[in-house]
Parts: structure tokens; sequence; C-alpha cells
């Protein structure tokens, strides 16, 4: 069913012993909706933990440094920034159709969960928990300010995307007023580069490749190349926005080669291509200039089809 | 004589005739300063013209692709973000001593003009321009909004750098809600690449080179790369911010190689070293964290001189 904000907060002040979602392969618009809202439900006197099917990388640490680990048995279920059950990775066998909760902000989400608030306008998820968090009546700390800025910053590429709307700039400023690191987080989220990283980066733009009358760009990381710059695909999230850099380009994918040989692929677009509907054409989704998919054969088979079906999608 | 923004759009309501000065080198900023400014004075039924001793880079042409140009002899100069006289370049000899009014956000403001209005505190000089504009009583149109919105997100590394407050976001939200198209600038100002520019690119992050514990970070462009590339020092200009991405620099530094032999430098910087220190010792300018010298030397003798005096700023 789905319900507004207010409903939300009314929902989630009535219950307790909250186990929170994030989406496998975490980012930070999910962890920071996760950890904004864990603070500001324990900050309510109720129990609250996170649970993630993938490690959180390391540079997400101020995220979550200093929260109190509870222990108790969870009664109430919540999924952010979740737009299909699958999305949660191995978690879907535990939590699959016992989801209470759903705050999104994808306009593909498949309404799995008993609640769902939705706001497909919204850029990032934080913008939807920051309004949710101020509808509980919480005062928002400097912290929970950091979480919400992180999701807002990340999932608008530090507001370049067209996505970020007014709103989205007016969330920032009052999160930076509320004590938001916003020269801190997003040194950390898009400046800094680790050595290894680097020598990735450099390995995967030597092998950049073009078709369709360099409409279509692609990435590709392969394990040899995680290999030889002691590298993991942990390493590779800033990679996908390089694609559709170059003048020209209409659709940008990576290529992220598996250890079983599989692959999977980051898509991004510009206006002219729906990234989600390349992406649903392999099962996957997303929204409508950023997606992925999975695939269950090889970088190279993959190309072919991704090649293929971006023909159709440009009208060539 | 430092004056306040009211008393700023006093004399702009009182005076005619104005010639707009912008920096050497014209940056999103300087650009967008003098061109929603000219809009403005012009919208008041005033006569404008904008002046820069630079060509001006392609990419900014819908900052002025619509403007009338008017025939006029000028009776008042202003320069919008120009810290001191001598970054005017050619124009210097024409108007050095001139300047009736001066706007600006450069700590390192040389008070050079009759009236000086300064605020050090905003990121880019456009936050105090569109204050200037409101003070006018000028209705803020869509191209004005686009100029504004333009030099807030390139002064600020499209809101990346922690020079941005919750004054400067609020100030894009507003532009965007007049209509300023944020995701066709950003793509512009920095999601764009020409071919030959991603090809300038790479061979300059191939020959990075690292000092003083690799603490700082060098790239250089030389003449040479310029003509394999078919590239000018105008396609330069995002090149300084990938000096200082890598974990652990805190100096980089681009070092551009002019027709003559000789060569200037670009500077970044994090909290811990000063720029505008770093550039100073060297006749140049700029922020805490951005700044700018010119050698009369070539590449190799600036990078040791750079190298030297990074050594002293670093303490090592």
């Amino acid at each position: 069913m789905k319900i507004n904000v207010e409903k939300c907060a009314g929902l989630l002040k009535k219950e307790d012993c909250f186990a929170i979602l994030c989406h496998a392969h975490p980012d930070g618009d999910t962890l920071g909706s996760g950890y904004a809202l864990l603070r500001a439900l324990q900050k309510l006197g109720k129990q609250a933990k996170l649970i993630c099917d993938d490690p959180i990388p390391t540079k997400y640490e101020y995220l979550y440094d200093d929260i109190e680990v509870q222990e108790f048995d969870e009664k109430y279920v919540i999924a952010v920034d979740v737009a299909t059950e699958n999305l949660l990775g191995g978690l879907q066998n535990t939590y699959g159709g016992k989801i209470d909760l759903c705050i999104d902000h994808h306009g593909t989400n498949t309404d799995y969960a008993k609640y769902l608030l939705l706001n497909a306008d919204a850029a990032a998820n934080c913008e939807i928990i920051l309004k949710v968090i101020k509808a509980l009546g919480v005062d928002i700390d400097k912290k929970m300010a950091d979480c919400l800025y992180t999701g807002i910053t990340t999932d608008t590429g530090c507001f370049k995307y067209s996505s970020a709307t007014s709103n989205t700039y007016r969330s920032a400023a009052e999160l930076i007023d509320l004590g938001a690191d916003n020269g801190y987080i997003n040194r950390v989220m898009f400046e800094t580069k680790t050595k290894k990283f680097a020598a990735l980066e450099r390995l995967a733009i030597e092998g950049m490749q073009f078709f369709l009358d360099e409409r279509v760009c692609i990435l590709t990381v392969t394990n040899e190349m995680y290999k030889k710059t002691g590298t993991t695909e942990l390493d590779t999230e800033s990679l996908p926005p390089l694609t559709r850099q170059i003048e020209g380009v209409e659709i940008g994918l990576t290529i992220r080669e598996k250890a079983d040989g599989t692959c999977k692929c980051s898509i991004r677009t510009y206006e002219s291509v729906n990234a989600a509907e390349l992406a649903s054409a392999f099962g996957g989704g997303g929204h409508k200039q950023a997606a992925a998919c999975r695939f269950d054969c090889d970088v190279k088979n993959a190309t072919k089809m991704l090649v293929e079906k971006s023909k159709e999608l440009l009208h060539i």
C-alpha cells in the first residue's frame, strides 16, 4: 500500500525492533538512508540494526563508526533505496515477501512491501528520509546530517546529474547548516583515488571500446586487471561515469567480470536513451540515466548482446 | 572604498555606459558574473558591454549567444572576479588605475578600484552578483539564471570543494527555480570531453610525476602534447583538479608550457597548504586551495622552483 511521509512516520513511531535492509553492492544512498534512519529510531529510544548482504566499503566508515550495535529480535523490517527484492542479494532468501515498509525513490519500484513510501522525483532516497526524520520530530544531529548529505551527493554524482532539483540543493543546504561536512564527504566520495585504483582506471581507460558510430562506449574490467593492480570489485564504483564523458557517447557501459567468469554491467545514458529500459532487457533495473544488470555469460557475449540491444534503442 | 550590496546597486542605477571587464584566461565565474550583470543592466535600459583580453572558449556560448552588442562610449568601468589589475592581461594597459567598481570574492583582492564590493566568504563571485541583481530590482530570467549558476558550479568544482557553503547551495536552488538548466550546464562544464581532450588528458596522466614522498603531484602539458593531440591551452581547464586526486597528494601542480617556451602553473591543494601562498612566492595569487602563477623560465626550472617552495610549505 502506498503511503505518505506522515503515515510512514506514524508507523515508525508505533513499531519497534527494526531491521533496516540496504541493497547489495551498497552505495552512499542506501547506506546514508539506512544509517540516518537507524540513528533517528535509536534517538527515539527504539532498537534498530542495519543489514546488508555485501561488505560495506571502508570509505563509508564515518556513517556508522560511533553507532551502538544492539542485539534484539527484529520485529519490523524496512528496506531503503531497494527497488526490487532481488536487489537485496542473499538477503532475499530470508526477507523476501516479509518486508513491512519500503522507502524508495526508484520509479521502477515493484511495490513488494506491505507499505511503500515512494517519491520518484527525489534525486536521492536520502531526500525522502530527511522528510521522514523531520516528521518523526527527531532533531537532526551532525552525524545524521553527514549520512543524509552522503546519499544526496553520491546519487547525484556530486550534484552533477540533471536529476538534481532545487529541492535536492535545498536539502543539501539544510544539512550543511545542521553540520554536514560537505567538503570532507565530497573529497572522500569523489576526489580521493588510491594508487591502485588509479592504476586500474588507467588500464580500463586504455581498453575503452567504441561501437555504433561511437555512440556507445564500453569499458571492461576483467579479473586479470584486478589481479594486476591489486584491486577488487569494490574499487570500481567510480568507473561507470567515465564511459559517457566522451563527446558523442549516448550509452556508456561498464562491464565487470566476476570471479566465475560471468559478468555484470553498469549503464549510464543521456536523455536520448532510457538506461532502465536497456537494463530491463537483461533482467536488471534502475533509473532513466543510471541502471545495471547481470549476465550468466562471459564478457564477450554480454558485450555482443548489449551492443545489439543498444542498436535497437538508438534506432539504428 | 569598500561598499555593500545596496550601495553597489545604487551606483549602478545612477551610472550608464558600462564596460565590464573579465579576467584573462576567463573561467565560468568571471564570465557568468559579467554576462549576468550585463543582462541586468541592459534590462534596466542601460548600455553595457563585456571585455576580455583572451578569446572566450566556445563551451560558454550559451552565456551570451542572444545578447545584443551595443556600440557606445564607455563611461563606467567594472571589473568582476578580478583580484588584481594584472589579472586583466593586456587590458591592464588601457584600464589600469581607471576602474570605477570591482565586484569580487577573492580574499587577496588588492583594492585597486574606486569602489570595491568584496565578500571573501562567497564560494563564487556569482553569489555576490545574484545579490546585486536582486538589489537592482531586476527580475532574473532564465538566461541570467544560467549565467549565475554557471559561475557557482564552475568555481566550486560542481559543489565539490569545501568552499561551497549552505548559501552556495541555496543560491543554486533559487537559480534552478528561476530556470537555470543545471543538468545541461554541468554536462557541458564537467562531463563532456572532446576526443582530442581525452587524448591530451591520457598523455598528461601518463606523464604525471610525484615528488617529496608523493605529497606533490606534477602534471605537465607541453607544446609537443598540444601538437600531437590537436589541442590548445583552452582545452586544459579541467586538468588541474586531477593532480590532487591521488591519495596522499597535498599539492597538485599543473604546469602548462607556453608557445615561447616559458610556462605557467595552476596550483591545487588541500587544507594543509595554502595555494595562494605558494603562488604568491612566484608573483601569482588566488584562493586557499586553488591558485596560479607564471614563470619566465622553462618547465624544467619552474618544476624545480615549485618543488623547492613546496618542500618549505610542507615543512620537510
